[in-house]
């Protein structure tokens, strides 16, 4: 059994710590997954896990404590066992679970990216919140939608706000990171079909018929879809507002479209 | 022209600053809108404003400067000019447009409620956030649904980040709050249709008819819909989740509902 961590000044854990902040998740290539199912996910899945971080005194559940010891037989290296008070110090919960891992980011590069039949891709310009970029991830698992494409300046999918919103959608999601001069010129070189929304477009969403393959191009919470992004779309659809606003929210919005490109692909002999 | 409130310790700033807690917004009943937007719609929409507090430093629009001038002439005693420092010390936004107002919070009661053709109301029990429980109502506004119905333990509609989330939806939709025996009992006493959420419903929600009128009901983030809350229910539909969570964002999946709810509404000849 290896020695218990107590010290917050412990350097790894300083380390850790460090993981809540954006420069360093980027200079690292890493990020923090905090909570049970998570790092169970993580575990699973293979994922490219550098540290598991647990503590014996919070951790609850049978399942957390038999993968977590499967994981320290085989990767003792990886393993790090934490008094209650140090996991305290590097988890954002307020009842946390006892458990945590730090986790390679893993990108994706747009020129990786070949559309086949019914890939369904989602692309983002300058999302800002990250709970809203989590909850994106969440709906495009629910539809099994293949990856994220973030445009331009967007908040950080590994920011723990958003990790805990996608509820471990970003383990298993695609992520690529582009300007919008890569993306449009992608999208004309392959000649992809991209279907955005605005509020100003015609066409209700619900009388589109979405094609296959095909990337849905969401504006960010302020500004809508920027007008050179609009130029590349095949078709841009509106989804109807009968109150008083002009918009929804962007995960919602996104929630919305992609299940209804999910009710077409699996409604038999809807016509395409 | 009135003189300006230059003070912190000024006993109305005192007062408003309190309406962030809500201990206090449930004593007083009423509660802090902030932002230019949300604002102008309340004197617009004859809101039961209580006070409107704009700082002169920060205010830029002229809509905005004509809209609260006009409220001013007619309501001096409820308006409150404040210096920059002063609105600032009220307001939890980074950039403030230096307009708030105090509104009297509007409840109607249960009994109140008569469902008639094509209304549309929504249910949630226990909802936690009150960033999903706003998101939620800027969806209801999206649609046009009546009301929502707040049962046994809810976020307040009134949080700061809820009445944000909605985007204004909070001045416009119905709101009621009621105990889950009231709700039975009320929807049995008048036979209102109730369709609830589960994802364990084996009824896909794209492939039901819903009914008119009718009480969408959604359970709360953590713990799906209640037994007891399932049994009133006509029907239970799922969305389909077709990768690894066996869930989608709250406010996500009943904007997803509601807009299905929307297109059945909104489709001619579609049968009902």
């Amino acid at each position: 059994m290896p020695e218990m961590i107590t010290s917050h000044a412990n350097p790894q854990i300083k380390a850790i710590r460090k993981l809540s902040d954006r420069k360093e998740r980027n200079s690292t290539g890493e990020y923090l997954a905090e909570g049970l199912r998570i790092v169970i996910e993580a575990i699973q899945l293979n994922q490219p896990i550098q540290k598991i971080i647990y503590s014996p005194d919070l951790l609850r559940s049978s399942i957390g404590w038999e993968t977590i010891a499967g994981f320290e037989v085989k990767h003792p290296e990886k393993t790090l066992r934490v008094s209650e008070e140090v996991f305290k110090s590097i988890t954002q919960k307020d009842n946390p679970q006892g458990a945590a891992a730090v986790i390679s980011q893993r990108w994706v590069k747009l020129d990786e990216i070949k559309l086949t039949s019914r890939n369904l891709w989602v692309a983002l310009h300058q999302v800002a919140d990250p709970g809203n970029l989590g909850a994106v991830l969440r709906s495009m698992d629910g539809v099994d939608a293949d990856g994220l494409i973030l445009l331009d300046q967007c908040t950080d999918p590994y920011d723990p706000s958003s990790i805990r919103a996608s509820m471990g959608a970003v383990l298993t999601r695609k992520l690529v990171k582009a300007s919008s001069t890569e993306f449009i010129t992608w999208v004309r070189q392959n000649r992809f079909t991209v279907v955005g929304t605005s509020d100003k477009a015609k066409l209700d969403f619900h009388t589109y018929t979405y094609p296959d393959p095909m990337v849905l191009l969401m504006g960010s919470e302020r500004q809508g879809l920027d007008e050179k992004l609009q130029l590349i779309c095949s078709k841009m659809v509106s989804i109807p507002m009968r109150g008083k606003n002009d918009s929804l929210n962007l995960a919602v919005a996104t929630g919305i479209i992609l299940y209804e490109i999910d009710r077409q692909k699996n409604t038999p002999g809807f016509e395409r």
